[in-house]
């Protein structure tokens, strides 16, 4: 059985539909076992868990080699992010770490094996997509927000410094102080301590917060202008595709040419 | 008098205008009973509420009955669910349990006759079955956002476990404090917690605050784009369906036979 | 100078620019009045303030009165309930209360006085009047809320009274303490206490939260679509009204008729 | 070399891509310096600072500098706002103060060097202008919202002045109370104080609650609307520019034209 033929029967395996819901399956299991580890257990269970963990971690490394040799193109089976974010995934579970002190990392990588969800349902990876071709159209707006929350943080951060060095202490804390203005959490808490000292600081506060709402008001409305535009842009073409339907220019060309070709016959007869 | 002609009156008796409002005024007397419940009452008010209760339960027994007789197929009346949710809570209201010992369920059923507006207005019935409707097309969002919940109670569950137990002791106490966080309710109290022991904590916070945010925000652009696209498409069915408009294709076709029709004859008097 | 003639010069003066604009300046005078009062304020400033709310009221009724005698037929002047609004406003400014017992319902009344800004700013008035025609298409949603409402309160009262009665006592405290839930404020503080005696009541708040949440979302993609159509709507009777363009029908007729009389009388010459 | 000679050659520099490249990067640098000041720093570091503060400053002189003289229109150059703004800011700095007593004002002044982004960076200029320009179309509702404000404040000071003086004492400080009630930041506080002396006084916060969010949904509404029905004008602008497609009108034109001469020729042949 020569090599071709081995990469042609592993594609039948990965595009089997039993397959795929199959791994489906132990992702989920994956990711209730990262779930159940959150747990105190007994050392019955914590001894289940760990041949569990390492079952599962055979079951993904034969995995991604059957998805690497049905591939026809090894080359391009690297050009794929997801292929190398689940190979990468594998990979680091394999690496042997004494449970003492790297424990906590392996149970941090191990989390990461839940995204692979995303990485084998198409529908998911298509709306992780959009969401990501979504975001440099707003990076302008991100851009002005971040540079009024910039010139807030540094006037806060010089002003009410003395104040409150835990709110305000250099320009990083007080960035962190305002985002939690912006979610409303016991902002007034920090404004009415601030207007011991200084009475106006609500016009800080007041106009910071409207600055930033009507900016992030401004981008949610870009994204649905935008969503939309296309949406309505992508019915147009599938129209125009569908049905090749004729203009109104088709039309009036057809009805000149009947013109002429009806009109100039008749001259002649009236000659 | 034989069955059918009884089917037949009760039919219409069920379609009487006086009877539905007759048993909405009743579903609305047994809200406001099940409201008058929680009140401290006198003996002699909590005799005359069990009294009502006794009357109330009579009445939809009654009403329930007329809307099965009248059904001329007995079969279909079990199959719609609303009229299963009806049978069910006047059923259960009918067993008869000890004040003492089961009150607290038997009170609790009752508060469900309040839902049996919802299975009696048409309008809320609609509204329901629509609100309904647009939850299927929102699975996979949600799910993508299960899943980054779910990555962040875990990691969440690993790390901050030893700092506070009582918010992060196992995944799902985690994936609660993570709903807290996203409602802005005193996360900052959370987060400062934390940072006291992992001082970039605030990483972890912000980018869930902006993952989540993010896709709930492409949550809503997509209903919004869907209940839109829908709507246009009714109107267009409309449009089409009520004038039976020529398209453009149909004149073109006209304008050519009648170009056809009209040069065939004058060639053969040419000649 | 007979009666009439007094109404028509009433009605120039009524329509006059300038009288316009200083109605509105008294009522801008009267609201700062209001504010002024809040503060602490000398003998002297109060003896002033008393004199100018003697003169606002004069130039109040002055200019009801002129709006009055300009309006040429008098019963239709109480059909507008602004002109009801404004004459009430004035009216109860007249009753001569001693300051001391009814001087806080006397103060009260005199802070509607704000609200003639509406009844006069033709552009206010249309707003109000917008918002209002959109609260009607509203109502199956709001009572369907009510209802989520009504029996999320029963059951937190049914529950949860014998842990906090100042929350849950009775329904109607319950529907405020939900109405708090709603705006997430504190609502962990609430949740955290039913959930040391009923451990798994956050299946209480979470879905109460996503039903209303869920609810209301549809209540303004409602009101959005609504909005829309609307617009749509005007912009194509606009254009149907404007050019009264000929249909695709219209063209298609033009076309049937014209094969018709040209083909007819070319078979009379085929005899 | 003659002035216009010297103006030219300064409006190629300006229109360098370097050069704009070169005053973004300087504006970045100037906006982390203001930054690292808010920081404890070594006296190296802020001998540091302070020597680069100046350098800044000179590349900001000369920067403006070239854009003076590259303008063939030295009038038309403060015009520009934008070319004011960026005047004012260098020559503020320019200003020699003493750190010790005008530090402050010195400090916070290099902070808005940050908004010169905004001057040079076109796209950031033209998000701020579409802003800009969405404001007016506001007004009313704005108004309108004030309004609510003003009135629901009056009543609050009058009513709750003598519960609590701190959030109630005068109109200036309900405003700012009732805002802090609209962000929902521990408003159940604020109602839970003022019910213990008017127990329905929930009846004032839950009507002020309902009603700005209604006048602010409708705000939002009105804006998208806006935002909508000018992009599809743009879109049948553009339609109708790039392609002047004929209109059914002119269909039905040239039909009838057709249809004249086709015919009356027929009559004259007829006879």
């Amino acid at each position: 059985m020569d090599s071709s033929a081995i990469q042609a029967s592993f594609e039948r395996l990965r595009s089997n539909k039993a397959f795929e819901l199959f791994v489906v399956a132990v992702i989920v299991a994956s990711a209730l076992l990262v779930g159940a580890k959150t747990y105190e257990l007994s050392p019955t269970s914590q001894r289940l868990i760990v041949g569990l963990d390492v079952l599962i971690t055979v079951i993904f490394l034969a995995e991604i080699s059957v998805r690497f040799i049905a591939e026809p193109d090894k080359r391009a089976f690297f050009k794929n992010p997801w292929n190398v974010f689940d190979t990468l995934v594998v990979m680091i579970s394999l690496i042997p770490i004494s449970n003492a002190d790297m424990g906590l990392v392996a149970r941090l990588v191990r989390v990461f094996r839940v995204l692979r969800m995303v990485s084998i349902v198409p529908e998911l990876r298509m709306l992780l997509n959009s969401l990501l071709k979504a975001l440099p159209q707003l990076s302008y707006v991100v851009l002005m927000i971040f540079i009024i929350y910039y010139i807030y943080a540094a006037i806060g951060a010089t002003l009410f410094e003395s104040i409150n060095p835990a709110l305000w202490g250099d320009i990083s804390v007080s960035l962190l102080t305002l985002f939690r203005v912006m979610t409303f959490e016991d902002w007034t808490d920090v404004m009415y301590e601030t207007m011991t000292v200084y009475p106006l600081s609500w016009v800080y506060y007041l106009s910071f917060i409207f600055f930033t709402a009507f900016a992030f008001l401004n981008m949610v409305i870009g994204i649905v202008v935008n969503v939309m535009s296309k949406e309505s842009e992508k019915l147009s073409q599938l129209e125009a595709r569908g049905a090749q339907e004729p203009t109104l220019r088709d039309v009036m060309e057809r009805l000149e040419r009947l013109e002429e070709r009806l009109l100039q016959p008749r001259r002649s007869m009236a000659d």
